[in-house]
């Protein structure tokens, strides 16, 4: 018979993998760019809409300055991929981020880089769901009041894919990817296209105005809305760095073929970026933070969604009720969810990693059945889910905290990759090898500095607007991993072996606990006897005195050869009592052992246990305190138990019950 | 140092009693008064209220009926304490309706009373106190909004004097209830007078007229909607048996003290009860379930709560700010609490004979460090809590439920009362003393047939209200304790000392489980061979092959004596290879014990825990199942654990630390 909890399980996971099945296989360029460049080339889904998001509360005449905004972020987009190109190379193990701070600046800028990717990661996932659900609602709005459900759904279903351990064939993630890539880019042709003609495009929302009119700003506020529009616009940069640990993962050369694949994935991302966002002007795209504020939105504002510039665009061009339109809101929200998949890949690792090097809790380095990193895959999803659930499934509300994680880990990064340089400059004397160097270094110290001042723009603009909760978060998470392995440390250095030995004790003092006179303390005397202790003694608590009196009678009709000891309790105490006994025969025998023998019914019901063993837990997590003090439990299986409980075990179930029928029976005769 | 659980747990209970504190002082019957009737005298602040309620949902023709539906209920009100002085007198020990019902009806009928008795406590303690907190709302109206806090915090309090284990000195309730008989008394003459001079006390709903106005009722809804004023008028009946209860604390002659204690609570209830019904139809008292249905009703009826019967005419009689109005609603909401608190003597006594009886879990027996069934306490003021929680803190809501179960306990006690004198007179011959035991018998014998018919009568018009709660609730418990008491018997019967003798095992296999190389696993093996088994392995469970070659070669640098077997893990499991091992050891050697030996943390902080000891945690549970195993923790007690929890536990912590450090010292050396 298989338990419920088991059954359940087989049905999620399917059947266990063997260790030995763990094995990888080398992608070629085609099918790692996908796999790697999912969550990069998705994030041109939303980046564009934060932009205009927030140009729009400034007011819409403001909207003229966004090719600057995105002008801006491509820059920065081309510097951090040619800064991560130099990573790939200098570092084809594939530790990335983490790696290179650790080693280059030491253990407190790679714990906060670590911090940062974990946050990164939670971030990637709320964000890329809560933006799918987005596009699935823009193709069927009927959709909306169910957004929060839709979102956990998809976290539920990413999580099981996980912990089953699929290993996505590059297929799974190849056809969506390139079928979105291959959308954005027929779109953008045809609409650049429609525009040079004369017909430009113009999208549903073109006409609407803004509610209130908003006075013209001041040159302070104007410059904060751009750098907070711009600090929005950063989301295209997500997941650049997702090659960097992959590199073990391609084909040989390695190194090479990586860094190809990370030029191919910045040529089409700043192509899509750039293209999307030069149509979302040609057709006036009008987005706000609530339906409500737009003036001329036809509709219930609570109950109608607002559409994705995506969808908007999309409908623009090819219209709304096309089987395009469709194939983009399919292919936008199916690469959406392989982004936050990416996710469910880094975040067990980067934390097994963390486990390994006592930065984290045993348990997320250990594989599950389906060889996952079970325990991180299901920390991610929780926490992910719960993100997504306090802010109601809204990706522009989640977006404000997703950045900060990103830009510290770019910054230390190439931090630390100029840290590097510096070391194998002063490694190296050849002349064309120093002029490389002297490059790299150029690239990496200008991909420091440029991700810093945007780390600072992005800190500063979005504080107030969510981005306070990872600024806390960051420097929590490496204090409790610092703590983790400050304690698994002082464990290690408390517990070297020594030379004193194996500490063998003089002599074994056994004290049996007796609560009554029946088949469980005869069974515990009998096993403490064949353990011959030096000394043995019968203890029992006075708790009323009706029952020690009756209790005693017994034992003296039963000709027990061990003394009873019974051992006051005014207070109706049960551990402490038992407890002042075992200290007081430690004192009277320092260099002794204590043997504790407790009797224990084994229920085969779980309520069964409300009416059992109250005391005898506590007392037995009260004396593993007790140095010296063994304590062994006894256990009594009550019938029932006994039949269920073999059925669930064992293997070849015939067979061992065969055995311990016979031991019950030669024990009885 | 004090654990802050035990600090709050003394700064609540005070500080714990001994034992041989337990005893009783003996009520004279002026105390025994008020202990024992506060919850019937107290039910008189409702009973007239929630027939006028009932009688008013026909229309404001049907009030007309008031007086012969309150007579009704007066005469079984005279019936039930005449049939309770018969059970007093009978059964002077105090056992109540549940010892009546086993003694003479069996143990199903004993154990329905038991249960419609439990259900009853909680429904007193859930309607006392919300009908108290009515009550005080009357004269603050602004409370209304915070209810449900007020019956949580009164429901709080109780709970923490009961588990204070506050012996209520006689003036603690006589008082109270004394001056709640006063003011209803007062008003009542008052009252009459006013009427009899012809200036009859107006109430101030009684120009409200009752929307919608209901057509004429037919002959059969007509009855039925008396019959369901009666069920509702019947809560003027409930704890009328408690006297039967407490028979032995009266002083002496305690039967017939209790009897003449029995018959003036009748006297005075019945009094009170014709008394304020006699008010509430010359003031004309209008009440509804909804203020909003009284058409007049000036101000927000949803903010603006109704008042109590006893508010309004205590108001119409001597004025609605008068201090005589205040002074009733105080003491009013004052008896109602103290009703209230008979329950929690009741309940927590009634379940430790039960679990004593074997019935109820073994918990409810055993008192707490203030001498009072603490658990029992715990039980009841969480139940009554939930029901106060999902009924809004209604009284009239909650009323519905409370009648079922009282009068299946007065059924089911008279009809063993009538059993008993039937014994008693098949054992008697003297003619005047059998004479007295027939009239004895019909008294009870009317008495269970006229509340049998109550009992139909409540569970059919009060069915759909609520009461199916109850109807559902009693079998339930019934089968509870049924199945608990099966379960203690079965174990008793399992367990029975029997001459197989002590079980002694031919020979002691010692495996020791091995995690890794280090002072915990050297103890553990140190701790193991004191014991002298016949075998002693190490074990260790392959899980990373480079863990365990690392391991391996640790072991043999040692120069360890024991052998260590290595147990393959393909799934990377702990608990199934290490039971399968063990399972292959006892199936071998069929007339052994074995004896597993697990080394284990123990740490100082909780979330240390998250980071040690989850899969030894789990592999013990398991090994409990199996037969012929012994399981014995040797701890290992980290650093920082042993001080703070020497500090903790110790007397004298200074001598006995010492102690200990001898011991580390002298086994280091």
């Amino acid at each position: 018979m298989v338990s419920p909890i088991d059954l359940a399980k087989r049905v999620v996971l399917g059947r266990p993998f063997r260790s030995d099945r763990l094995g990888d296989t080398l992608l070629p360029k085609r099918l790692a760019l996908p796999i790697f460049a999912s969550d990069p080339l998705s994030s041109v889904a939303y980046a564009t809409q934060e932009i205009l998001l927030i140009l729009t509360l400034g007011g819409l005449a403001y909207l003229h300055l966004t090719p600057w905004v995105a002008g801006a972020v491509v820059v920065l987009l081309a510097v951090v991929v040619l800064s991560y190109r130099q990573v790939v190379l200098a570092y084809p193990s594939g530790g990335g981020s983490y790696e290179v701070a650790s080693k280059n600046l030491g253990r407190l800028p790679g714990l906060v880089v670590a911090a940062a990717l974990l946050v990164d990661y939670v971030m990637t996932v709320a964000v890329s769901v809560a933006a799918g659900v987005d596009n699935i609602i823009s193709a069927v709005p009927e959709l909306n009041p169910f957004r929060v459900a839709i979102n956990i759904g998809f976290i539920v279903f990413l999580t099981a894919m996980n912990l089953r351990g699929v290993r996505e064939s590059g297929r799974t993630f190849a056809i969506p990817t390139y079928a979105f890539v291959f959308g954005i880019l027929l779109t953008i042709v045809v609409g650049l296209g429609q525009a040079m003609w004369g017909d430009a495009p113009v999208a549903e929302s073109a006409h609407y105005d803004i509610r209130p009119e908003q006075a013209g700003l001041s040159t302070a506020a104007l410059a904060f809305l751009v750098l907070r529009a711009f600090s929005s616009g950063c989301t295209a940069l997500t997941g650049a760095e997702a090659i960097s640990n992959g590199v073990p993962a391609f084909r040989k050369p390695k190194a090479r073929n990586a860094a190809r694949t990370m030029a191919a994935m910045g040529v089409i991302s700043i192509t899509m970026f750039a293209g999307v966002t030069a149509l979302a002007i040609i057709t006036h795209v009008r987005v706000t933070e609530n339906t409500c504020d737009l003036v001329g939105f036809v509709g219930d504002c609570d109950a109608d969604p607002q559409r994705t510039v995506i969808a908007q665009i999309t409908a623009a061009v090819f219209g709304g009720d096309s089987i395009v339109f469709y194939y983009m809101m399919v292919t936008t929200a199916l690469i959406l969810v392989l982004a936050a998949n990416t996710a469910y890949n880094g975040f067990p690792l980067l934390s097994s990693i963390l486990a390994q090097h006592r930065y984290m809790p045993r348990q997320l380095h250990t594989r599950g059945d389906r060889l996952a990193f079970s325990n991180g895959i299901l920390l991610l999803a929780v926490v992910a889910g719960v993100l997504i659930y306090a802010f109601d499934g809204s990706a522009t509300r989640l977006i404000q905290l997703y950045i900060v994680g990103v830009f510290t880990s770019f910054t230390l990064c190439q931090a630390g990759m100029v840290q590097h340089w510096n070391r194998e400059l002063a490694a190296t004397t050849a002349a064309a090898e120093r002029r490389r160097i002297h490059r790299a270094r150029l690239i990496n110290a200008f991909g420091a500095v440029f991700t810093g001042v945007v780390l600072v723009v992005v800190m500063v603009t979005k504080f107030t607007h969510g981005a306070y909760l990872v600024v806390v978060a960051i420097p929590v998470l490496v204090i409790v991993m610092y703590l983790v392995h400050r304690h698994y440390m002082a464990v290690r250095a408390e517990l070297r072996p020594d030379d004193s030995g194996f500490m063998l004790p003089a002599r074994v003092h056994a004290v049996v606990l007796v609560s009554g006179w029946h088949k469980a303390t005869q069974r515990a005397i009998g096993f403490a006897r064949a353990t011959h202790p030096d000394s043995l003694t019968a203890i029992t608590v006075n708790v009323d005195d009706a029952d020690t009196r009756e209790l005693a009678r017994e034992w003296e009709h039963a000709e027990v050869a061990i003394p009873l000891k019974v051992i006051e309790s005014p207070y109706r105490e049960i551990t402490r009592p038992v407890l002042d006994y075992i200290k007081r025969l430690r004192t009277a025998h320092p260099r002794d052992v204590v043997s504790v023998y407790i009797p224990e019914y084994v229920v085969g019901r779980w309520w069964e246990n409300l009416l059992h063993n109250q005391s005898s837990l506590r007392l037995k997590a009260r004396l593993l305190f007790e140095p010296a003090v063994m304590v062994t439990s006894v256990p009594w299986q009550l019938r029932s138990t006994r039949h269920r409980d073999h059925a669930r075990i064992e293997h070849t179930p015939g067979d061992i019950r065969r055995g311990i029928t016979k031991t019950l029976d030669s024990r009885r005769s």
